[in-house]
């Protein structure tokens, strides 16, 4: 499989898609800022009364269940479904799932009522909602990832499943691919997880026809972003700041020659 | 018109004036941040069983859309009444108003029934509240803005009206100013423009009774904080670690020297 | 007393205790993002279909009334109750009490339903519930803090009160110490309050049997996070950003060094 997050930057910097967020409240600023850094355009929005217009204009929609409510499901649903019925890519975050059964119950649910492209999780996640039992500690996986796991998955839910963490796996249930871009201080930040979900929408709304392709590029993207802030920064909180600014600095005409990809 | 921000920004920083904000949840931190560093004292409560309390004491009320929900507008319409029964200047952000129909009635919704003293949004959020077409995507204008849409849209709703973008024009449909301080990287980070609606409610704190000269001095000292920022950053988030530093660090004694208003 | 934040450090580094935070929209992600740095892993929950689960296998919970509404303190007490249950500490920070009804009302429910181990807020929240009669500006307290308001209110309360301000104090109403770590860069960002107890939930997970060390001793480490963060920054921007790498940055090896501790 060949990718090019450089072309798909590129147009994604030309058209700006409105991507659609309902997202928990410990990083709505987080992912809203890096979507804007990239080169698409965040919008947040929850109340029943505009989910459904909102999404339908959206070049993709970004589910996430970190900070869950009953309303906000309901409102996630029929979001979902509007960008569905638009022809909207949707992405899910489902974080926490396994964690308590609220998530795992709400993030099944969501799978079988929305037309989801991509699952972007961590391994307990992602091994959760697999039917495997998994170690998860509030949101963070005791999980090792793995390429297995992914196609398995995969293969279950039928969509591309994205497995973060120390190695990167995104698989369709066929193909599966490593990605091994990216830096340890991603780990140290609360939220990057969630960020690579904003960015793997933002590849979407430009690739809505190739969501294994998407995934991937928008891994090496934040990945590359990774190691461009892990080289600014003193610790977290410099990493942080910097991870915008290395987004922003993103450069569509070298960034095909940072792809660390493998196809196993 | 004169204006002098530093006399006014010295003002605030004696009196310490209480901002009681009622904002979105992608912006909460950030126009907390910014209110702070500013000098005046930034305050969030949203449940309807404190508003009416909490607006009654404060210097000025922020009211602002963007994450808006059919509780939180109850909140916003309780706020808004108390604030005017004592006095407090309110300020209403219209975010994403043109973008979905619950925030177009939303807005106008609040200005029937609060007496908001300055509306400040983009092109497409004012031409929307004015009664034109406008093109807006998500939260993002695609319009130009412009003096003549400040005027009108002033002298249309009978408030001042700030329209901020690449060019900033103040109006109270009367008079209008046109702001030039600023720096096209505050396009780059999410939530700037609801930060400078906070900083207009700081300034009006300590100008009641004159918010035409409140907005501009508020866009003048908010555009010298984002010309102060931009020396220092990389990029989208080194400039916004940046822009506290440079509200914290604005200095009343050579601000006046800085304006850059100019009265059409 | 004898404390060592370093070896609850290590020891907290070690377990990686998982701290259920019911708080805020306005921190919540710097809360996260501290309790991270620091060491423990932060999880944020408050739909009452979850928070017994998440709370029960937690190592502390936090509870923090900032930006509360109705649902949230239902939440807050079934978290409180199943964490009681369990036998996890509870932190409460109690963000504005003193400023209005709800909020001052809201704090003694809880402390007359949860068995909260540490009350961690400023002179005027803490006064308040003392049933003195304090200056509050919204969230800002316009007290001076003291060792005395700490010795009372722990008396009065049957808790460990820890007050911090330009000085800090902790009392369980017997012994009282004072701790003078920390820098004036804490009071011009906003959040810093709901930070340090949000720490201080993180030492009690690894410290449960002696909540007045441990809160001691999360006021030594954050403190001293904050001197190291100062001489990074440029104002309040910076500073934040430099905190978490402070926190990150904490050396258990040297922190008992730096201790600023004295018993009254």
């Amino acid at each position: 499989m060949t990718v090019s997050p450089g072309e798909s930057l590129r147009t994604m910097r030309e058209r700006k898609p409105l991507i659609h967020q309902i997202t928990n409240y410990v990083v709505m600023n987080e992912t809203a800022n890096a979507t804007l850094a990239l080169g698409a355009l965040p919008v947040m929005a929850h109340a029943p009364e505009e989910v459904e217009e909102m999404a339908s204009v959206a070049g993709a929609l970004v589910l996430n269940i970190g900070t869950l409510s009953k309303h906000w499901v309901d409102a996630m649903l029929l979001a979902g479904k509007a960008a569905n019925a638009a022809g909207a890519p949707v992405v899910l975050d489902p974080v926490g799932a396994g964690a308590t059964s609220f998530r795992t119950e709400t993030a099944h649910r969501i799978l079988d009522e929305v037309d989801v492209a991509v699952v972007r999780g961590n391994a307990a996640e992602v091994a959760t909602l697999a039917g495997r039992t998994a170690e998860i500690r509030g949101v963070e996986s005791m999980e090792a990832g793995g390429a297995e796991l992914a196609q398995a998955a995969a293969a279950e839910l039928g969509r591309v499943v994205s497995v973060t963490g120390p190695a990167d796996h995104v698989s369709d249930g066929e193909r599966t691919l490593a990605v091994s871009n990216g830096d340890p201080l991603l780990a140290t930040v609360s939220g990057t997880g969630c960020m690579s979900t904003a960015v793997t929408g933002s590849f979407l709304a430009v690739h809505a026809d190739a969501p294994l392709e998407g995934a991937v590029e928008a891994l090496v993207a934040f990945g590359v972003a990774g190691e461009d802030a892990a080289r600014e920064a003193r610790g977290p909180g410099t990493f942080h700041a910097a991870l915008y600014d290395a987004l922003y600095g993103l450069d569509p005409a070298t960034l095909d020659e940072r792809v660390r990809v493998e196809e196993l």
